[in-house]
């Protein structure tokens, strides 16, 4: 890459998740004078069921968008989750080749990221991943490494992650460990949300946030066959306590079709024990931190419970095999699948109360050491598996 | 998986390469009373212009073949390489979705191999891969070791491999060094290749076995953007040493467009230079192995000088980076981008001769350890970061 | 084809309407002698959201199912359903190629079916097409004739059609009036349908099928933009009426997502307007036809209102461009997009009670006539415009 | 569309054919100032074999190329062609979806046009349809009248073709027969070709053009089996007479893969036969007429030796089925596929010499007719089938 030009950098956005725990990057980039930023929009993100909103948000955010692509493959199964990948990767080729970037992101470990490195590989691009080297359960701990396999740079978030991106035979000039961006992100959001904003978002009834809730975020284990039973034991566990939960649908993973039919039935054919439920597609990044920091108690599998609320301090059932092997600090209670466990393991958190901050996932100025390696490190796409000597 | 019915083991050939090493190993399967093999083809194997033939072969051989795939797109270069990989990942999920196999096998590096191991993974499959852990240049050696992150049983053929693989975080009970299915086949072969039958392949002149003869065999490098240059290089290296050459036309990688008509151009426009050259598509697996035994010098950078030379004791120029890394017995002399280099290199070997057969890629049995395994090894599919303790 | 062997005929089925609507034929065909049926499923078939149950129900058919494809791509507008076809041409392609059909059913004028003809087409496939010549609005119009222009045995349930489809220089020799598949069959149903049965199906309040209810079932038009306020007003002009209402689903067109969600906000939004209403994707085959029967007006713009209500003589109140220009019987009254006019008409169509039968869509023994044809015509796959001499 | 801005108007070209033949129109629309023009390459003409540099001349002619999508799925037969045709069909949409055209411009009859042209109605584009109407043989004649029946403009180029167009159901006032833009431009090339230009495309022998030489042109059959028997004959017949020969390679529709080994073959293992022959693969379409006006014969199957060569009085042997049914002017003799017929053909045609020119295809400013109504004509999408009153 000439020196005189910019950096031509691009960022393909799939779900909301990746967009909320990134707009501090995203912003920085954009500013840079260094930097040509284009997203590429696919994937839950272009789903009104998943997502509404968010990409119009991100369309009236003044960022330049080379694609939108349609590629989710409706089934909500294994089959349909690996086709949506496929189709991903064909349509990013065609988008990667037409705006040519010096540099593609690559976030986390959703599936279909994996894809996408895949094809920016083949392209002979320099792949950045951000929060490679963790571990956890589900697919997403086979394509997180994989995606780090086919990376050139790497940003992770905390220690350990760092010792096995270097094990996997990583280049330590290109591993940064610069703590993580969703928890940077909820160092830095002071915004609140009150009883009436969080209202206005899903259906069912009320959740009052001045008064002690619970939050369940539950999404599907890939490489287990029975979320839905899984989803109905917690559902179990929880409905004993008789507490106001504000509950999210499940993401785009494969047995999210299962999962939300099961929620659906809840709400359908259990209306008394789902009187003090609200079921929730989303809420803007901002507040889903308000909203974290509010809940007496995170239920469920979500990484969110692992590192946003680590940093917060906020209580936190983490159930089954998804987060599995992910390095946790104290607020993180772990249960098995079992309604009896769920229960007990919320009712031990509610009696504990919030936690103090851990710094185990936080660094400050997280997204902005990611832009300096962007705008300054030099460039590659020869890889060799570096051998400690 | 019940033990009262048999694994169902899917194999899918993708280049004709990967045909000719597996045959033993295919073989095998086929005959065990407690497999169901089936084989799924796709990519260059389908192609006359790559592969004549040996698709027919195939389906001569008595094998179950659950799809044929049509899936190579046109362009010889990076764009139309991606989008074959992704191509055939989307169809290749299609297929297993209906086929419903245990066990998935990949082999080696080749692109396309690295998405059916993604739509394997996705679909919850338990992978098998062959030739893990090797180092070498080109987009394989990304391809070769993310496909590790996504297999859960692992065939090495060599040590410093198998601690690669170990070091990436894999299961040991699950990494199995069994030594190289080429090299296992290359010491089965006792078949011979005669002047008549080598000149029954290809265009050109005719090349006397009997007498001193070079073997070209040089692909693209994807990570490369001068494989044309390059090609010339060794053209002009070889034109110089005025002996007869056996010349493979490239694999159907990303380049492979400007190699193939870089020599077509020296056919038809440098007809002295040629006029000791035979230009060859392939010959059957057993020939080959006859011709790389007969061959004075294997120029290029082809695996077979790497692997199946080492056994054989062939004399190798290895030119550039797609080996690098890789390896390698004293046979091989590696060289740049340089007619000079190259010129000298292969007299340098000619003057030396055949070399000491070498077994560093060798164990007796490879084939059948691999079957032992892959029929009585408890399968899983939710893989663990291993982390030596 | 030789005599010898039975004819392979392959039917693609993507939709629950074309299960239902074939079933007479399908099993026809599955139990003669010299013909091999194949069906081959993909779709909205494959999805519980649009077909719950019907997919399973097929395969407990005992047919034979070549492939299950899943295949639509989620959005729910145009860009979404153009790639859902060429997604399904292209998956289609690979099954009808191993396969090897001699005959390929396409039915009717959804956009999938399309895309699969011209699949077959390009295979020299002979290609049967069922429905052709109708007039209509939507899409769906030209894809009718599209298809026609592509096929070589013609179908067709009206003499209106039959002439437009040798105006279209088909040949004389190949087109057949053997009347409705659809009225075929309701004129089989002697079944009914119980309140308790209906409301097993689908979500919201009882309607009691003892009384007078309307049946709703209003989809997309995909070439008009503002499918929304189109079904805003219908709701509107039938909340006047306080009757007891059965609402389908809209069918999975362009402009599905935006009228399922009008209707999910009615649901939550307007109480008391659907408190006499329930909401159902599908009820089966002949379940359908006795409610169609018992229904004092069919409201919105399916064909069923056109086609088996003209036989059933249930008055419908036909809305919007989507069946214009669709030949009628007497039991049919167009309204344009207007709140009263829907009223108005529905009024009207109250008070007027049923029709006496019409035979426009309707020949005795359908099936079997097409059975006959396609077990013993000769096959050809070279078109020639038929020119009336 | 509002009449403030200018139309936008998508020419998608997949074959040197449609881009030879189209530049007049593209030029002209192009400098219009009421019109934004974009094209789409993508099929053949990005491919090395069979359009070197005329994508590249494209690009330098300045205009705004939206995508350049490499779809051409290696194979040569049926289903790569079909396969070829969905994914161009899938890509496209997500161009025609990022571009917004007004009109999307489909050529002729290839059959990946179908599938762009099915891509553009199901997102609500108007089409504009050249060279519709006409009869031919081969899958052409099935794709050219249902793309007739998803277009909404109409350019036909005789007035037989205008005739069937309307039957077909058309609006007579979106119908024009403006001529055929293939013989417009013949018309208007006063260029010549030298031997010595002649002799810097392709392979084989020089041709003197100052002497006389036939040209063969024989394009693959898809509709029919025994493609390579055809070419075996029409080499033949040829052979006999001992003259030199411009031989074109087939274009890739199914079929091409045979034909061209074919040829391969003959290069070869015939070189006798072939020491008159010079075997090419395109020249500038500039060139093309003048070889065409220079040329004795013109032999095969191609459509310019009934178009063109009917304007320019070249005499033309016509083989087989491809353009049967077409209109054609006094310059063609047709024979079936027989070496005695095809020599006995060209003899007569050779001792006939040049014909006088024939307006049947030429209206003069064809391309400038059709500017004027693509850029004033009322757009529309939504077809209804007209029937003459």
């Amino acid at each position: 890459m000439s020196s005189s030009r910019k950096r031509r950098i691009c960022f393909p956005i799939t779900s909301r998740a990746y967009y909320g725990r990134s707009q501090l990057l995203l912003k920085k980039l954009h500013q840079h004078p260094g930097v040509e930023l284009e997203l590429m929009l696919g994937g839950s993100i272009l789903l009104d069921k998943y997502s509404r909103h968010v990409a119009d948000d991100i369309r009236d955010g003044g960022f330049t968008i080379s694609a939108s692509l349609f590629n989710v493959i409706e089934g909500g199964n294994h089959v349909a989750m690996a086709k949506t990948a496929c189709l991903t990767a064909l349509e990013v080729t065609n988008t990667l080749y037409t705006s040519d970037p010096d540099v593609v992101i690559i976030c986390g470990d959703r599936f279909e990221q994996l894809a996408i490195a895949m094809a920016a590989a083949y392209l002979n691009k320099t792949i950045a991943h951000i929060e490679g080297g963790d571990r956890t359960g589900s697919i997403d701990e086979s394509v997180r490494h994989a995606i780090t396999k086919l990376a050139h740079i790497h940003f992770v978030t905390n220690d350990d992650a760092k010792r096995r991106v270097l094990a996997m035979g990583e280049d330590p000039k290109y591993v940064f460990n610069t703590g993580s961006l969703d928890v940077e992100r909820a160092a830095c959001v002071d915004a609140d949300i009150t009883t009436g904003e969080l209202s206005a978002y899903g259906v069912g009834h009320d959740v009052d946030v001045a008064k002690p809730f619970l939050t369940v975020i539950q999404h599907p284990v890939t490489t287990e066959s029975d979320n839905r039973l899984h989803l109905e034991t917690t559902f179990r566990g929880l409905a004993a306590l008789d507490m106001p939960i504000v509950w999210f649908w499940p993401n785009p993973d494969a047995g999210t079709a299962e999962m939300a039919e099961t929620l659906r039935h809840f709400r359908e054919h259990h209306e008394a024990a789902t009187e003090k439920m609200r079921f929730i597609t989303n809420v803007p990044a901002d507040q889903f931190v308000a909203l974290l920091r509010r809940t007496a108690c995170v239920v469920g599998n979500s990484s969110a419970g692992i590192k946003e609320c680590s940093f917060l301090g906020t209580p936190v059932v983490d159930i089954g095999g998804r987060q599995q092997g992910r390095l946790s600090a104290d607020n993180v209670v772990r249960t098995g699948y079992s309604a009896d466990e769920v229960r007990a393991a919320v009712t031990k958190q509610l009696a504990h109360g919030r936690y103090a901050p851990s710094n185990i996932y936080f660094k400050p100025n997280a997204s902005q050491s990611m832009v300096d390696v962007l705008t300054s490190i030099e460039l590659y796409t020869q890889k060799r598996f570096h051998e400690a000597s």
